[in-house]
């Protein structure tokens, strides 16, 4: 069975070392809880309950999967128990408002926390995982009532929240969803209509379960601008606020899906289901951006926890296997082979893992300082900033970390060798679980389309340049030392570059709005492998200032130089080709007809 | 339920038209039954089987999996049905020699039928196809009477054979194994260990199976210079060469495995079982390699059939399914949407699947003429020239086409969006059954080492200098082709800095071993994407001329052109990291110490 230890002194160096959260902190207004002792605490003792409690339950979750019986659900054995120790441990409130309930820390500790959950048991973790966007909606977009009936059973972990935005016919286009809302004398509205892919949308692990629907009034404008956001709990609140009589929504069936077995992926039909509406009618799509940009982000960290736990296994099974002799002369002499970690290969998948999974973390924790200061932050400058830097940062985080998370994922099954493939060692679930982080809350062609077209060029560039004018700063601030020169010479020059290319696609995309697409992957990617750039840039220099300042840990330091030097001489390169694609256009891909492309097996 | 055809019209491309195989056939001695008509009808009809016949069965086969009950292992239902029609059928002896009961007909043929049978159905296709290797190491190594008893029976299909080499602690490290033969009385030898991974060890498609096992004699020489091969029947041949007595060799148990369900990958224990010594004593490795070789190409084929199934599924998803407006305006207008096929990033996926399989296609077609020229060639030269472009394209055709198969199998998922991640669809189960392609016979790491050390290095470039000298005769004599410069420029200079990075490798190798590991893995990526550059390259050319003929499927010939400009401008371009990582070196990998690459979380 895998094992999982939460990176603690990555973190550290992360948050303490690199991105000065004790600074950060001392700056919120909500980050008086949040001194080092606590903080150091509070990610211990959630490490802990990751590997004691959701570890032991990931791979037995992943083989029995959920049972659907006379409409009820059944999550794999163990999982009701864990989610009762979670909320009995205050768990799920701990970034929330303490006016709902919550334990007002800084929302960045919870994605702290979340890296270990999304690692230790991906499935689990979705049941808890999908409240904070409905909660955040519903904080956001409800009504004093609704937040009064909703939000603090959300924030305490009492009730779990769903987000129903699919139908069979449609999940990228919610413009053409068809289920209903026709209102009622009770000021409320009758909700209809088949939802698909709803995550933790029936289960036993709460006492409750609020669905966030989208739906049309029946005077809806056509297309996006007609869609509205209700909520429609599994049990409508009694006068105490407690569960009441049952409504109209239940599960049709459950998925049958190549991973996140423990997780009930559930057909929800609304059958006249009671809801109400949150927000303004026909502005769903907005309210719904608020849960969505959480779970984009959630959906980030689960690629970032996922390639964590498959390194830690593959690094292991690296040291301890015994398989062929180096090349250049045995290493372990004394044994009838050598451990394969000594091969450069098999380095080469590890050192991908650790500096992916590594740099995820510093992206991660990055970005969640944004998260902070836009929702706490004082000064309304420093709040702007970090909305537009969140925004563009956002697609990053979804994408990047999903797309290179199979990619480390997959270099742990290939480290394993055929027992990769056995299900037995247990890394051929993380590549399964997690091949759906680039697909669901928009696949990767989604969010590249975001960045490039939404955030990039809508902007006119200006919102990228909010961030490379950081990049730039942080580079001349460096230009003089010559240990960093490695890092900091190529970072700046394919910091010039990425405004280039994202020129280059504007002009082209004025003439024809196709380029926009034909680049935006490319373009995601390589602005994904920058972004990362930088922050390996960062902490080389924050590990050159500890071993110049005497610290302790110079292994821990040397190792992070090492990873930064493999991440700029092995993996940052993939840009040369991205830059190359970017610039060739959209041309070779518009040129075949949609017939055509059978031509070789089509009669 | 996923569709398939055999990409007939495809395969007429590239055997007839651009590989001459009617001019190849012509100057074999076998090949005088291969005529175009023949070839036409028995690749129809190879299409028919796997289409009507193995297809059904691949998801049911996947669902089902294998059953292990009192020692005997059912295949999922319909398998054995399936099988017995394809003996019925003749295929299994297709391409085997006429004096074992083969019908003598090219291999390549086989090969170009094998593409059909992974596509269709893998898991089946695993169950005949280890018999190939099998038969061929007899073939060789074998005396008189083991072909007699054996060869036939294999070629026919009646029996089925196994290649018995891995263990629990070794797999690519075959000199580590323990499993032990002990000569008998009656020259033959007891067989006693446990082999792992074993496809198609136990089952109850075939009479009997044939057990090639790799084991170590009394008094042989440590590591793997002391291995040796036995033939282990399941039932020992009796008198009249039917099966007779039960041998002491049973399956202990089934793997679960990430795919491939439906093939049983047994752990078979070999419980002083009657083995017969094969070759030479202790010159085991050398008759493996004899199977090892053509099992290699036959993963490889295995990855191309995969992408190939996977494309045809996703153009179709990506016909039928609507959503979202084409950025430069409504395609549909009709429609409450556009077919997903508008977008030019669900054509950059689409495209870069027909690409990496109808480019895989032409490397196994023209790797298959090698196969053909090496079995049957009648000029010495011609031969030699063969073997030694044979052995530098093996290691790519398995690596290269399952390394890319893995991706366009994910790429057809993603096309899918969330429904890719559905059972259902079938989408999922391409990318599960894709990834042990990566893994057996011989990982992607070792195929990298294969090519670049054994293959290239080891011949100080000259076997490499035999295909680059190919391509340079080819851009010579295209220089003046002004339609195909853009093709023919970028290769030629890709071909020249292949050459300059062997060299500068070979350089770097001989200071420290280890650089041929550091490298091997960028070196034989960037050695697939020239090769298949190369294919492209010509395939443009072969379009070019029968367009400028007159040709009447003039919409099949510019789609080639198409196809080839997509490959040329949007994957080509991969080379240019891939050429940087390797003049990185290996310093990046090597300065970790096995400790430190975990400080990040071991406490």
């Amino acid at each position: 069975m895998p094992d999982y230890q939460a990176p603690l002194r990555d973190l550290r160096f992360v948050m303490d070392e690199m991105l000065d959260y004790p600074g950060h902190y001392a700056r919120l207004p909500n980050g008086d809880d949040a001194s080092p002792d606590v903080v150091a605490a509070i990610l211990e003792e959630g490490g802990r309950f990751a590997r004691e409690v959701l570890l032991p339950l990931n791979q037995s979750g992943d083989r029995e999967g959920c049972l659907l019986e006379g409409g009820e659900v059944k999550a794999p054995r163990g999982f009701k128990a864990a989610y009762a120790q979670y909320v009995e441990g205050g768990w799920p409130s701990l970034s929330a408002e303490p006016e709902h309930g919550g334990q007002g820390l800084p929302a960045s500790l919870g994605m702290a926390l979340s890296e270990m959950i999304c690692a230790s048991n991906l499935a689990w973790g979705m049941y808890p995982g999908l409240s904070h966007g409905a909660a955040d909606a519903l904080r956001h977009h409800g009504s004093d009532e609704q937040r009064a009936t909703y939000l603090t059973k959300l924030v305490e972990g009492v009730w779990t929240g769903t987000m129903c935005l699919t139908e069979p016919h449609c999940g990228t286009d919610l413009g053409l969803i068809k289920t209903r809302a026709v209102p009622t004398d009770d000021s409320a509205y009758t909700i209809s209509g088949t939802k698909i892919f709803i995550s933790a949308g029936e289960h036993d692990l709460a006492e409750n379960i609020v669905h966030l629907v989208l739906a049309k009034l029946p005077d809806a404008p056509e297309g996006s601008r007609g869609i509205s956001l209700f909520v429609v709990p599994k049990y409508l609140p009694d006068v105490d606020g407690n569960p009441g009589e049952r409504n109209g929504v239940s599960c049709g069936s459950l998925e049958h899906k190549m991973g996140i077995h423990g997780n009930a992926t559930c057909v929800m039909n609304f059958d006249g289901a009671k809801g109400f509406l949150i927000g303004p009618p026909n502005k769903g799509l907005a309210c719904m951006f608020t849960m969505m940009n959480v779970a984009r982000i959630g959906v980030g960290i689960q690629g970032l926890g996922l390639m964590e736990a498959s390194f830690q296994n593959s690094l292991a099974y690296a040291r301890d296997r015994l398989q062929m002799r180096a090349l250049s002369g045995p290493k372990a002499a004394d044994k009838p082979a050598d451990p394969i970690i000594v091969h450069p290969d098999v380095r080469r998948m590890l050192l991908t893992q650790k500096a992916l999974a590594e740099g995820g973390r510093m992206l991660v924790m990055y970005t969640a300082q944004l998260v902070d200061v836009t929702e706490h932050g004082e000064d309304a400058a420093e709040r702007e900033r970090a909305e537009t830097l969140l925004g563009l940062l956002t697609p990053i985080v979804k994408a990047f970390l999903t797309e290179l998370g199979f990619e480390a994922t997959n270099e742990g099954v290939q480290v394993f060798g055929g027992h990769g493939f056995i299900q037995e060692w247990g890394m051929e679930q993380f590549v399964r679980d997690a091949r759906i982080t680039r697909l669901y809350e928009g696949t990767t062609g989604i969010q590249a389309l975001d960045l490039l077209g939404r955030k990039v060029l809508m902007s006119q560039g200006e919102t990228l340049k909010v961030f490379t004018k950081e990049i730039h700063k942080f580079c001349q601030a460096q230009a003089d030392n010559a240990e960093l020169k490695e890092f900091v010479e190529p970072l700046a020059k394919l910091n010039a570059e990425w405004g280039e290319l994202t020129m280059s696609v504007g002009m082209k995309a004025m003439e024809d709005r196709e380029e926009v697409g034909a680049a935006s992957v490319d373009y995601l990617l390589y602005s994904g492998y920058v972004t990362l750039a930088y922050l390996w840039a960062r902490a080389a220099g924050t590990a050159q200032q500890a071993l110049a300042s005497g610290e302790s840990e110079s292994a821990f330091y040397r190792a992070k130089q090492d990873t930064a030097r493999f991440y700029f001489q092995r993996l940052l390169p993939r840009t040369r080709g991205h830059a190359q694609m970017i610039r060739a256009g959209g041309a070779s891909l518009m040129a075949m007809s949609a017939e055509d492309f059978g031509l070789g097996f089509e009669i």
